[in-house]
């Protein structure tokens, strides 16, 4: 099934659906390689998953049979917070490519827009959020402005063609836009029927940037986290008003979740390891949901946050979304 | 009756009741003028509120009488977002305390972290939100950071003792406390029982900035302002848990509500035209909430926010707090 694009403010085009890599743990380079095959074409990695040699096995095997050429994929990877001091972006961004085995992303987003004390990837990679592995918090200096310049950067030098920003609050995105010579192509925040996002949805579009929901399935993924707070709230893809519109629909809820989003001219990222639920995800544009269950969903919003390092680490300093 | 004061981190004392002159219209002096004579020492304003004339006039009044010496006021002004651009920052706080008839603000703040094109005061004062007096939002490209050193340069230039910050967000702060050579004082920001902001009260204390909550009253300051939003909400004065708890604690729903706050260590701003009404709302820090009135109160929480541009401008591309 064909995949929609949208086009970028870069003047690249982006597929609406993709795959995403975080918590691919296992078998990643099958799994990669399966997702293309089952026509997957993004891929949204990062630092952080600690995935990403694996997942350039995935790409690399794929592309040495012919299955697709590096042209037409669309590689997705993220900034961790560790280098946002601008003399660590490029050499990080250059390990990163390595480790997908490719010469440029076609997207690379700032994960989040805090900075921590550099930690050298030959000591601890991933390097996560403490500086001791699992102690201390420290900070860096590096401000948004300053590692957005390194950013812009790097689309001079060809290592990302398309540059953009993940977990933004909007005065983050509005001063961001005032010192950006590039603005940034796409914005990727959690959003699902819990955690709707209005405000910020509107004002991505109307600053002309794409917005890329992660999460699209609400509390599921952060259960595997054994999250207590995912734990309380209903699980999204066996909740009656999306069981029922499944049956209506003909699809299965996960379809109906991804559609909500992907209908809104969002870009999803579902994951799976398993290959019929793969091709299943891919299908979440070309059906509709009817208004009328569209504003049944509207009504669902929680403003209902998982994704949020205080919900990982109570004790820390970390409130980076009040 | 004595108000304690809080210590800033820029080493000044800062009284932790005042009173707050946003929506003061009517003979705004003699109001002035009779809070300094019930004790208020702390006077909250801003260009935005249009009426920083009139409150010089009831402080120079109450300094002339002699019922108090400049030195023993707090007086606090803001910044408006017309004014964000560097060269315009100390013009209008000249103009503004000219207009207090003082030389130095004990603390001035930046209203809102976003930037509009500049408006000449000659030519409309206060400016507002639109450019036009009612019809274009025009943004300026003066970064928070631009701002920033502008308002350090107040201090430098001792005429403004300390300065702060209003309406900011978490990421916003963060990102500040990165370039400050002079951390801020204080954050201002809308609290009360329905908007607990209780992540950003834990970081302002970890980042040891004072926080200052306005609205204390919820709803009720809003419901003057027509707002459909504050109207829906059940006025704290009258809610159930605030009436009976003002009865065992034999005193008014108000100073409950205020004392709810600076039991947490906060600073609060409360306004009135009545003079008895003034005497009840500085004694709100002599009495004890019982802790388990406290874990009552904690539980009302909506995260209901009335002041944010998008309730005054529906159509406006204004989403600040997204």
């Amino acid at each position: 099934m064909a995949v929609p694009n949208i086009k970028l403010n870069s003047g690249y085009e982006m597929p609406q659906v993709g795959f995403g890599l975080w918590k691919v743990e296992n078998n990643t380079a099958d799994t990669v390689y399966n997702a293309i095959k089952a026509g997957y074409r993004l891929f949204d990695g990062a630092c952080d998953y600690g995935n990403e040699k694996q997942c350039g096995d995935g790409v690399a095997r794929a592309i040495k049979e012919g299955i697709v050429k590096r042209e037409e994929l669309f590689i997705v990877s993220k900034l961790w917070q560790t280098f946002h001091d601008k003399e660590r972006v490029e050499p990080i961004t250059r390990r990163q490519l390595a480790d997908w085995q490719v010469d440029y992303f076609d997207l690379f987003l700032i994960h989040f827009p805090v900075a921590l004390e550099y930690v050298d990837p030959e000591v601890r990679y991933p390097p996560g959020w403490h500086y001791d592995g699992d102690k201390e918090i420290r900070w860096s200096k590096a401000t948004n402005q300053e590692t957005w310049g390194a950013m812009e950067d790097l689309v001079e030098k060809g290592l990302a063609r398309s540059i953009g920003i993940s977990n933004f609050q909007a005065q983050t995105i509005y001063d961001l836009l005032k010192y950006a010579k590039i603005p940034p192509a796409t914005l990727q925040v959690e959003l699902h029927p819990y955690l709707q996002q209005a405000e910020l949805v509107r004002l991505a579009k109307a600053e002309g940037i794409a917005l890329t929901a992660y999460s699209s399935f609400g509390p599921t993924g952060f259960i595997e986290l054994d999250m207590d707070r995912a734990k309380s709230a209903s699980p999204l893809m066996q909740h009656e008003v999306f069981t029922t519109l499944a049956e209506k629909l003909n699809k299965k809820p996960a379809q109906v979740l991804l559609r909500w989003a992907t209908q809104q001219g969002l870009a999803v990222i579902p994951k799976t390891s398993r290959p019929d639920v793969m091709t299943e995800n891919l299908d979440c544009t070309a059906f509709d949901i009817p208004e009328e269950d569209m504003k049944r969903i509207a009504k669902m919003d929680l403003n209902l946050k998982f994704n949020q390092p205080t919900n990982y680490f109570p004790t820390e300093k970390l409130w980076i979304f009040a």
